[in-house]
């Protein structure tokens, strides 16, 4: 199960005790899963948690190391749903996470209305692709670009997918904010928390990390700031103590 | 003209060489107004800037160290309008300069449909106030809770002033920031910035910044964050700089 296929690479989280199959060539995972994992509410003890555009299952795994929920992902590509199995095989984690191959699409008829207590999601960024980009790397394309489902899709079917009460937390681009809180108040997901990430001092955010509440009340706090990169580009001592040290939050 | 009433005093910025007319007990500005004064897009030689809400006229008075355009501050409260004008006559600034005394609901008859290119606020912050805390001080009830003016007033009536592709400017809290959106997106003003103020390090956000473009194109940019107070209590290198220092932005 757990068997390397051409291009593929393992690698092992130190810190979180985790290995990962990774694929430069499919599919890595990166800054944003780590952080989207570690900025969700989740449920400790017991739950149900699932994990939209999977990818190749690191949001899932690194979500297992904070609560004992069972955890569903669901990856659209069936060649990064083999390497998220592959990886949960590798951790022995089959007990607790399921990684099913489907369209997120389809999610709300496959596990139930109001099914799942949190719900995480780092869906592709981009709106549209060139066809050129698709035809060099279909499997990048389909991760980075909205061409399986849509800003929209991605949050409607969150909405749909947790009870009132849950949680969604998503991972994505400023530029993209006012999609999203517009789907957002559509779809009766109320932003409770947001956070910017900045990848050094003095320059504008590139990543932002939003969490709703099913028909929750408005009352949005905005967390501090994460800086990625100090002046010497190394990780900030903020960033480290995320991977590496303490509870850094 | 520049007589100073029982509580009044005048602060001097040093940096600005500006004098401000001040007032504990019934209007005082504070860092929300400086940071406004420099976060707004503003015409530098010429054209037309309004500042809404504008108290003492401290933001008035800052915006007119960046532009050489007319600026006309529109206060409600008869008190504050006088402050103000005796800080513009302090200053010589009167050719520059006017504050009107106005409800800002009537500005868009008084000055015109689209009639400005710029235009800053820093709105009442609170949605309803105690009646306690209204008899207690009406000056201050007035300035900080929404009695004359909502929050939905506010950007109706700033999208009303501005001519296409204005911007409009707003210091406001964070918690009000969804219902900012929604306004502005039901007004057609595109948000295009967007700041935060941290208290200090590790701390939520307690003021934001944003800005908008009349029928702008989506396109948000959110700003390099600033924090306020270091460890020590005092104000940060970065808050020294854009107060004292060479433009610290």
């Amino acid at each position: 199960m757990s068997d390397l296929m051409q291009d593929e690479r393992i690698d092992f989280l130190v810190h979180e005790d985790l290995k990962i199959i990774q694929s430069l060539s499919v599919f890595s995972f990166s800054l944003d899963a780590v952080l989207l994992s570690r900025f969700a509410w989740v449920p400790i003890q017991k739950g149900k948690i699932i994990d939209l555009c999977s990818g190749n299952g690191a949001v899932a795994l690194l979500l297992s190391k904070r609560s004992k929920a069972k955890i569903t992902g669901v990856e659209i590509q069936e060649r990064l749903h083999s390497m998220a199995t592959r990886s949960v095989a590798l951790n022995h984690l089959e007990e607790q996470i399921q990684m099913d191959l489907a369209d997120i699409k389809e999610a709300p008829a496959i596990y139930g209305y109001g099914a799942f207590d949190a719900l995480t999601c780092n869906p592709p960024y981009f709106a549209s692709v060139h066809e050129e980009d698709f035809n060099q790397n279909e499997h990048l394309a389909i991760a980075r670009h909205e061409i399986h489902c849509s800003l929209e899709d991605v949050i409607r079917v969150s909405s749909q997918l947790v009870k009132q009460g849950g949680k969604v937390a998503m991972v994505h681009r400023p530029n993209r904010l006012m999609e999203i809180l517009a789907y957002m108040r559509e779809y009766k997901l109320e932003p409770k928390k947001l956070q910017l990430i900045y990848p050094k001092a003095g320059s504008e955010a590139n990543m932002l990390l939003i969490e709703g509440m099913k028909n929750g009340k408005p009352d949005l706090h905005i967390l501090p700031p994460i800086t990625v990169y100090s002046e010497d580009g190394q990780y900030t001592e903020q960033l480290k103590r995320m991977f590496y040290g303490e509870d850094g939050k």
